[in-house]
């Protein structure tokens, strides 16, 4: 039997049943990767467990029960008793991140909180690890899902504010009060984080200005689109004149630039600094099972601090025949019909044309497809039945 | 005086000098997060330094010589003296992984390589940190920044293969002799690493098989765009019936595939699992303060093992009054030089007008302008002029 490594579980709401469950489907793996047997030593929830019976049979906590009281009390509590706390709580981060990270230090415990930012977006990781070396410049960030569900609503559909947001209500990307996430505010306290992990320098939560997307309007889309433009709801924390500045607003974003074409639900952020040029995390921003991913993540690093590549444990075979979607571009007799008979050809081993380009050059013409995806094999028998009708 | 941590570097090429320079621009910012002083303990070259010197007077070892050997001996040697190792190289990896990795087992050292694949990229800590506990079911890369730059060039300037080539050498994204990375040999041992990592499943590099885009023709760029797609050299490692295939070759792409939009030589990686759904990581390829950056960032985790939030070494004011290019809608009786008043008026506050849209609605036009970048201060300066000037 393997040693086991305890988990305490606080909250039990979306991501925290969410998290139960991923803990329990990849048990064997982690222990693969750990050489510890994850397990569930207590879950606590308004109306069952208790903290102090919990935290005495945990190796580690998590906590995604939000808010700020008691998660703030329990956390500290956590790491004064030798713990590591795993957090997805951004507001207690961001209004009370240097008591908590001090605490961390002074306990000789981690306390890591990938999920409070970004959801599945390893940022926080990158930015402490990966550029722990580095001097950032700028950190640029799409945020808030909800927000980037509700302008990419009114770029593509030409919809209303009032109409984005019933949409993203009726889909679950917003909340039945979506204030926080509209006006600005969700997104003011993730740039607080960002910043000062970036920076390495303290940042109040009242120091970002934000403004959110609950005044824009079709037309505001529609000038964007005019112009050219891509209209985001962006958070900003870059170094200005030896100081830095921290904010949330909407912004024009020209084509190209990497935050340009984040839609949906998508959460993204970009950060520059002179040595990288610019590195672009992007991916869901929100989600009971990504955000779980995310703590999961974190709780595998407080297992194994030092990284290393585990043993293979598996064994899988090299599939040689793979599906593919095949382009495939040939020279024609220019007579009617031919198209048909090509796709009837093709049929026979059973593939399917999704999009065809048919264009004259005098006595040829060039018939230029994309297929359904179908496996190689049956791509190449097409092929050779084609080119014997095509040049025979 | 902090304790010194000696890194030992083997190859002083352009990774090598530009890592060398880093770690001396940077040493103040590794001690405040590490408490250790970096510092280099020697340089091997192919005409000077002697790698047992170097290797007994390191903690760590860089190894940024490429090639086989004799890196491979060093690398195998460094950690059976107990060494951490960081590498970037690929060709090592994707040929000996399972012989280095168990070495680094064996010996309870660290063995970091985020500069093998996707330069700046943090593919690797992601695979192996964030996502240790996710069961990954695909792994997508552009991971050949010299082949991504080649094709953005025949897609934007419709050139040929030849000519684009001609360009990426002239501006250096592409070596004297490009076969490697052309025929797609580069990225399959790029997928070969990832593909070992993401299914903890040995892979040898014969098992890859791959295509490069050395036989592509402005026709096929062309086709692509006449059928809304784009072309990319995408290196793919997915689960595939009990399976795995891992592959290069050319690819369309529709429109919003998350790495439709990663051009000129940047790479990116999609990482897909149930849980997660998908994570994208871009960022330049190469280039030698960008791969160093990477190799800095494995050698802070390697002195550090647990990751930690160190207090804030600075005190940097929050600065209120930033530079933006704003956006300006506002409703104007439609006579003739209105927009040249309105310029004026800006241009009193420095604020000058990028682009412009000027759209009558009947007595009344609407003016909407994109300013460049101006301070906060001076645009609503400008604004209230304007105003006063429009509506008095």
């Amino acid at each position: 039997m393997p040693e086991t490594f305890s988990v305490g579980l606080l909250g039990h709401g979306t991501v925290g049943a969410a998290f139960a469950e991923l803990l329990r489907e990849r048990a064997e793996g982690v222990e693969h990767v750990t050489g510890l047997r994850p397990e569930l030593s207590g879950v606590l929830t308004r109306s069952r467990g208790d903290f102090d019976d919990i935290l005495e049979n945990s190796d580690l906590i998590v906590e995604v029960m939000g808010g700020l009281d008691p998660a703030r009390d329990y956390v500290l509590r956590a790491m004064q008793a030798g713990k590591h706390v795993v957090t997805a709580n951004k507001q207690l981060l961001a209004r009370h991140g240097e008591e908590l990270w001090e605490c961390a230090r002074n306990n000789g415990v981690q306390l890591r909180f990938e999920a409070a930012v970004g959801g599945v977006v390893p940022v926080i990781r990158v930015l402490q690890e990966s550029l722990a070396g580095a001097h950032v410049e700028r950190v640029t960030g799409i945020v808030n899902g909800t927000s980037n569900f509700i302008l990419s609503q009114m770029a593509e559909h030409g919809s209303s504010y009032a109409e984005a947001l019933a949409e993203a209500q009726r889909l679950g990307y917003a909340e039945a009060d979506p204030t926080e996430d509209v006006n600005g505010a969700d997104a003011a306290a993730k740039m607080a984080i960002l910043a000062r992990l970036a920076f390495d320098t303290p940042v109040r939560l009242d120091d970002v200005r934000f403004e959110g997307i609950d005044h824009l309007t079709a037309d505001d889309m529609q000038y964007a689109r005019d112009l050219g433009l891509g209209l985001k709801l962006i958070g900003t924390a870059e170094r200005v004149d030896g100081g830095i500045s921290v904010r949330v607003h909407p912004a024009f974003l020209y084509p190209g630039h990497p935050l340009a074409s984040v839609n949906g639900s998508f959460n993204a952020v970009t950060i520059e600094s002179d040595a990288i040029t610019e590195v672009t995390l992007s991916g869901p921003g929100a989600g009971g099972s990504q955000t779980a991913s995310s703590v999961l993540g974190d709780v595998i690093s407080a297992m194994i601090p030092p990284a290393s590549t585990p043993e293979t444990s598996e064994s899988l075979p090299i599939v040689e025949d793979v599906s593919n979607a095949f382009y495939l571009s040939m020279e024609v007799d220019d007579q009617p019909g031919v198209l048909a008979q090509v796709a009837e050809v093709l049929g026979m081993q059973g593939a399917s044309i999704k999009s065809v380009l048919q264009r004259g050059l005098g006595t040829h013409a060039r018939l230029t497809m994309v297929l359904h995806p179908l496996l190689e094999s049956r791509f190449y028998g097409a092929v050779q039945l084609v080119s014997r009708m095509v040049y025979e």
